[in-house]
């Protein structure tokens, strides 16, 4: 498994909110590389598509794969405090990195504990940094026979799948979305778009899950069946069915809190049917997200099947 | 009152995300039975409807019913965990009933109370049921002079209201909404093709409420003033001018939380104006769910007299 | 300063969902005052767009500016129980005002604690007011040199803004969004409307916020760089940067919640980028609301620079 390019799309800083930066990383390095692809899809970008970015492959798309490009992290609040984006897991001691007006920034985060027994989250630094800058986790790619270990994990892998998935991909659309972290709509006039101009209502979430009891390391790749949301059951049939016939490990996932991409389609006003498919996480939102080796080719390959099956 | 219908209506399993056998039970029973009713409706489904049904009466319908089709329930977890659909209340040894690949299954919910204080709910069964099966209240129908007790009154009830207005509806339309018990979307795409194709912005949700302090069993259907969504207060100021000239007996309901299908619409993209309508119940959300008959009569009234004066 | 209108504006009642009173107060000055604006607007309302207001000034328009008219209150339950619209705070004693069918009321809040701990609201008043009733502040207007004190700086303070830009406005638009305090969708209709017909998709949000220990009185008008929602980075950047070349005295505020008709926009399917922008107040949601003429100036002025140069 060449990871090379994984390591440098885990590397680009995007947030929820500054995804303009990855966005444009990930349409250079299609630009590059499409010539090598079977099909050439249309690139749809720019205005009325803010910072995400859409491919349309073939004459017949059914299926929508929609990966998130954005990440946790923190803003600068006030003095130096830290206030979260999405739902970071905030370690004494954990490295972060952004810029500001005054340059460069490495810091580490200090929790704070108040008397009332709340708690705050400090930027350690020798200045005050400008409000509402942002900060992520500090690349740090680690990679063993079995594992690959990394901030960002979730969801620069479900961008990665999707970008292998399209070296191959004949008719099918691939949705890279915003600010999925904090919830809202980039999916929906996403998904809207494909819908009023290809009648595409069929989306395959590709993110990140977490290891539980039921979903574990090396297992195959976790199709969820349920999570905050409910995926209509007629079209997680078909999926499971599909990814049987095909001999690919994959574990189902049936799980009573969180949410994706997928959530926000279904609160959309689109008939999407939709269901959230991807390899399982331990470190889950900290900078030491590790994922099975042998999960992210499984992955891949139940992406690459379906978007021929559906 | 005639309830065989009912009694079948409630038999029928279909928790959220899970109604395509209550969709196809409602189309069967409405092609046959069309041909009685006053005027023939349009039936919109299929393609982009997922498994919503939406009727349409007349050539200027100005006010569309919603009643949902969707019940609460329980998905299995890993080793017989049962994970709530909906706001399903927990009695230890309720009667649950589903299917999995190995066949048909009936259990029993088991509550365990865990050192912590916190609790898990088990299906006891001798082997292990399939991930994701979908399990409902064991059906369990009671009737007697006075009050109707079953499951699933909380929607089947709204349902049978929307059919027994269509046997004389002349205009407007009725929407057979889904996942209603988990929130989201299918008012979304249902309200949007009213709009679009009929101009129709005004709704009735057709859906059971609590009896509580203010409302109680056998006074009158509720109007619901406000939940957690508040309706435009035009708008019910007119359904409530209508109700009282009607001479139907009606009760008006105040609540600080809860939501329904209107929720749902308000919180749409949407402009279109919603109230709650519906007979209040006892043991909401259990299998006893019970309402009182002349409340049902008078929720049926009431629909007939706005489908024709709205 | 002549508020003289800003007065007459907070007096009309007008809590979510009941905003045809106000609605109807604004249209009249429109139509009496528009004469003397630099350029007439379509006023668009009615049918379609519930109890929300819309003008759309010039051919090239590129921005709106959302001010919801709405307010917060407490309609009346059972037996004269208090129950809250959006999140007033509830103070002993508090005087309240509306009216019902037996005529004009006048009452206090009364807070009653219950034995387990919880705390219920009561009017204290004769006899049973009317289910559903809404009642707001009383209004009660204080200026002196420095500041304004009132009931419903939030957001009729916003609505004024949006008034005073409209008299030199050459390009934009201005949406007057309803039921903000309750959450919802008026934004989305409005916000639908303004991208189908004019291309729009930036939004600038005139509403006020709350001073902190990072955003005080009379130090500018704030710029929010994030509450609950995080607007695009992209289209922040190019709104402070006006604002420093501008020379207008403004903070730069970052909170971890709250939200606005911008969280309503972000979470709509819309491809909108928005900033909330608004002065500071002191006893927020309270009929104390403090504001500083200073911010209410600046406030107007970053509004007139940004609708000439986004």
């Amino acid at each position: 498994m060449n990871t090379t390019f994984l390591e440098k799309l885990v590397a680009v800083q995007g947030a929820s909110g500054d995804e303009s930066r990855i966005k444009d990383f990930i349409l250079n390095h299609i630009k590059k590389e499409q010539n090598t692809w079977k099909v050439q899809p249309k690139i749809i970008h720019g205005k009325g598509f803010q910072d995400t970015l859409l491919l349309v492959f073939g004459e017949k798309p059914t299926t929508a794969i929609f990966a998130h490009i954005d990440t946790i992290g923190y803003n600068i609040g006030y003095d130096n405090e830290l206030i979260k984006i999405g739902g970071p897991r905030a370690i004494d001691g954990m490295e972060l990195v952004g810029r500001d007006s005054h340059g460069i920034i490495e810091t580490e985060l200090m929790i704070i504990e108040n008397e009332n027994g709340s708690v705050n989250y400090k930027a350690v630094f020798e200045r005050t940094i400008d409000r509402g800058t942002v900060l992520s986790f500090k690349p740090n790619f680690r990679e063993n026979d079995e594992f690959i270990q990394s901030p960002y994990m979730d969801n620069r892998l479900g961008v990665w799948t999707a970008l292998e998935v399209a070296k191959t991909l004949e008719n099918g659309a691939i949705a890279f979305s915003t600010y999925e972290e904090t919830g809202g709509g980039s999916v929906g006039f996403l998904g809207k778009y494909l819908y009023d101009n290809y009648d595409i209502n069929q989306a395959l979430i590709a993110d990140i899950t977490w290891v539980t009891p039921g979903v574990t390391h090396g297992n195959g790749v976790a199709i969820s069946m349920r999570d905050k949301g409910i995926p209509r059951k007629v079209y997680l049939d078909q999926i499971i069915g599909i990814a049987k016939e095909s001999g690919i490990p994959f574990q189902l996932e049936v799980e009573s809190a969180g949410g994706s991409d997928g959530t926000a389609l279904q609160e959309s006003y689109l008939p999407f049917d939709w269901c959230f498919i991807g390899a399982p996480e331990d470190h889950v939102h900290s900078p030491d997200e590790k994922v099975h080796k042998e999960d992210i080719k499984n992955m891949i390959a139940i992406f690459e099947k379906l978007m021929t099956k559906l």
